[in-house]
């Protein structure tokens, strides 16, 4: 039997244009559940209900909105066993820690903060200029589309993850497209969220579910009218297509394509204490089999003894720890093309590579090198992400020649630089940090990337391509909503028409609004 | 003899493809003044002396670069007289008030302020997070290109304008594109520029200035990887192939394209004071002969008998008021164009229209009539933006017809609704309000559209076509200025190494920063 898919507030049949199978990667068999792949109709039903949806949202007060997520952020903690196992037969990724207590935990947390959010208001930006009479604030912008990675079935799902939290605190309903390799995970969560809509008196299409569409139905969803914006995360070349669909609509659309998230180990600190930082990138490296958005998958060094040993370290960590699992048999298909076409361009393979496991989704770790003169004779070849657990070390000649290469990276979503404590690196460092910096959404510091905070002061995000806009951040509350809002001024609109966060009163009592130019959560003064 | 253009600090002949001269509107000769078209040859060399501007700036306390703005703020107000007399010449605009008492003095406030922020650091929304040690804020971009637009030849100008000032103030060096109707008051302009950057010891290359390209080297121009963002305000038709080939480079483009800016009366308003709404009306849509961004071009009414009134009297203002002088013969024969497609789509004509004038170029003042069912049976026809002095009045048969006109709109920067002052309006003010508000950047009550105060809560945005996307505005700071930024996380970094914004010491002493989500200037407290 196939599933059905969530629009209008029900569970329906879907009309369908085919159906598909998750594949459990730790067995390569799929799993019995089949899904069904929409038509447009189900998109167009999907649409209306939310345009209908979005409007309703409009006149809700902001806490009962967030009353939803918190309600629902229980319900989520509440199924942690069947949203665990349905996550582990269909991704590979741990029970535990991984999914029980790593994962599920953030989830129920992101949206618990982004209901804190959208109850505070603080998001908005509420602006207040008395002398002209003029306030702003953004405010929601119509239905988001959500397409989810693979990667993380949880806190980047479609209906469950840090888009949909954001999208919803901002006083949107969610379109969600599950991801192919999750769908009855994606499904759990929907029933999950649907109960929590019932319960606090939602219009209960604010959030939808379809599986998947055609190609085309998906670039005429992001474009349609109806539609406020669309957050997408996953591969890049599905990703520029409905880039390129939404752009040509006019409506937003956040991605985040792809990262290879560069280390540099600058000399002193590879002498110093290389045998840690050896732990560190091999700990980060192979988490999750790779398969995080800010995995190490370059480091840069400068040659000599201290990176032959480090190498030759790493190289020994690759090949003593187990092979984890990847996510599905795709990502397991491209990880080995990816590792051949770096191959191809002349990297070196220390360890690891080869034919893929036959009876799981599964590669030996995987270590690489080319020499900093090999990366600037063809640096967009070397940058070929290898999603997964594969990484590729660059062996330069010189400080010099490491600002080369950092400068003719693409944008990314992190970038690293090791230094060492005492010092001894300080010069090297600011001249790599000043190449790095306008390249990175993220800069850290004697620190690998993989643990993405969910902080004020995150930035998940970074320049093109490792996402669509150089701005916005996809982790990180209330910073994450601006995306799916509007800017709106009111100008010499009267006192009982205002929205609730331009009043004079502060309504929350705890609202930051900018009054005449200063931050505060005080009333507007009497004049 | 050909102008020079200024690249790389210097003023040099132009690799030039051709010349053109502006016309001065006024008496339809073409003025003596010769322009270069730049070749891309041009475009390379000013990307690789703004790219290294752009360096440099980065290095620069922002101090620095808010004197620069204010130095040259000062430069301009000396030069006031060269000024009025140039951009008179150019576009037909009134020396006075228009040019000298209104614009100008309105641009070098523009300056002033972004370099206020700029000193500040408030629109770099600074945000520390202590528990988890990282810190964000915005920072500059890269080099900005800006292509002006016709109609503010000193406040959008696009070496002195909003975007100018925005672009600079967030730390990035512009490339400026004249509008081709008044290349000489830019380049009085970017001698004043130039002059202030020499005087304040910037990099020369912080503004340089082109005065036209062809069609493709301008795409070729905000698509190239040396640029951070670009800013247009223009027509709809070259903005979206300009947008086209920034988004397929992932290149960020800010974009002002058009708008209608709706108006509606509501029917205790017009009844009440409908005779006075006329007088604000007229005033409004003929200022500056019905060319400014926010001109209201489309009126929606209630049929009746204070309906026909009102018509009645905007038609004897219409015909009455002499016709002011368009900005050029392009603008002239768009504005003939356009007010011919609305007739074809059957607007009726209640006064003006028919032939150009031949001594200058100037229409009649224009009125055009349509029914509510009119428009609704071809919205998008019916909202063919008549730039100039011409308005399109849509009787409706009730308000529930208003509110389905409004929700048939696309995008627009303003809408205004009028309604009764003793609030026999407001049940009916509620629902055209609901639709009207996501289709605009900014609400107004009882008011006009046509002044664009520069405050902090202004939003001179919109949704699309409006602009290319609904979160941004391009007057108000600090608003504006984070279009050119990017969102940098620093996380784990060392004290010594962070930004200026992000340091312990709040060491301007008034930056508003959000330390562990509270707005504070204070320092960071002590751990």
């Amino acid at each position: 039997m196939t599933a059905k898919v969530l629009i209008a507030g029900s569970w329906r049949d879907a009309d369908s244009v085919g159906s598909f199978q998750a594949t459990n990667p730790n067995t390569n068999q799929k799993l019995p559940a089949e899904f069904p792949i929409s038509s447009w109709a189900d998109c167009d039903a999907a649409l209306d209900a939310a345009a209908a949806a979005a409007r309703e949202m409009r006149t809700l007060p902001a806490a009962k909105i967030a009353e939803f997520l918190d309600v629902y952020a229980d319900k989520i903690d509440a199924a942690k066993e069947s949203l665990v196992e349905s996550a582990h037969a269909e991704t590979g990724l741990a029970k535990s820690p991984r999914l029980a207590d790593g994962e599920l935990p953030r989830t129920s947390g992101q949206l618990r903060s982004a209901a804190a959010a959208c109850r505070s208001g603080d998001w908005a930006l509420a602006t207040i200029d008395t002398a002209s009479g003029i306030r702003s604030c953004y405010e929601s912008l119509g239905p988001v589309c959500v397409f989810g990675p693979n990667n993380f079935p949880f806190a980047f799902g479609s209906v469950s993850g840090g888009d949909f939290a954001a999208a919803i605190a901002a006083g949107n309903p969610v379109i969600g497209k599950a991801n192919s390799s999750h769908p009855e995970t994606t499904r759990l969560f929907a029933e999950l969220a649907l109960a929590a809509a019932e319960q606090t008196g939602m219009p209960t299409s604010i959030v939808q579910l379809i599986y998947r569409t055609g190609h085309a139905d998906g670039e005429r969803l992001v474009a349609d009218p109806r539609v406020g914006a669309t957050g997408y995360t996953g591969s890049r070349s599905a990703g520029l297509k409905l880039k390129s669909a939404a752009d040509a609509a006019g409506k937003p659309i956040y991605l985040e394509l792809s990262s290879v998230n560069p280390v540099v180990v600058l000399p002193q600190a590879l002498e110093s204490r290389g045998a840690e930082i050896v732990d560190e990138f091999a700990g980060s490296a192979l988490m999750g089999t790779g398969q995080f958005c800010t995995n190490p998958g370059v480091v840069v060094l400068v040659k000599g003894k201290a990176a032959d040993t480090f190498i030759e370290s790493v190289k020994d960590r690759f090949a003593t720890s187990p092979a984890g699992t990847l996510l599905s048999p795709a990502v397991a298909g491209s990880l080995k093309s990816s590792v051949s076409t770096l191959c191809d361009f002349g990297a070196e393979l220390l360890t690891g590579g080869g034919e893929l496991e036959s009876d799981r989704c599964a590669m030996a770790n995987t270590l690489l090198k080319a020499t900093g003169n090999q990366f600037l004779s063809d640096p967009e070849g070397f940058q070929t992400e290898a999603f997964g657990n594969a990484s590729l070390i660059i062996v330069a000649d010189d400080v010099d020649q490491v600002c080369q290469v950092i400068a003719s990276l693409e944008g990314n979503l992190t970038g690293c630089i090791y230094s060492d404590p005492a010092g001894g690196d300080d010069a090297d460092y600011d001249r790599v940090a000043f190449e790095l910096t306008p390249k990175v959404g993220r800069v850290l510091n004697d620190k690998m990337p993989t643990g993405v905070a969910v902080s004020a002061a995150m930035n998940h995000g970074g320049p093109y391509p490792a996402t669509g806009h150089p701005g916005f951040t996809a982790v990180g509350v209330p910073a994450s909503l601006i995306r799916f809002a509007k800017l709106t001024s009111y100008d010499n609109v009267r006192p009982s028409r205002l929205p609730a966060l331009l009043t004079d009163k502060n309504l929350t009592g705890q609202t930051p609004r900018r009054i005449d130019g200063v931050w505060t959560t005080d009333d507007v003064p009497a004049s």
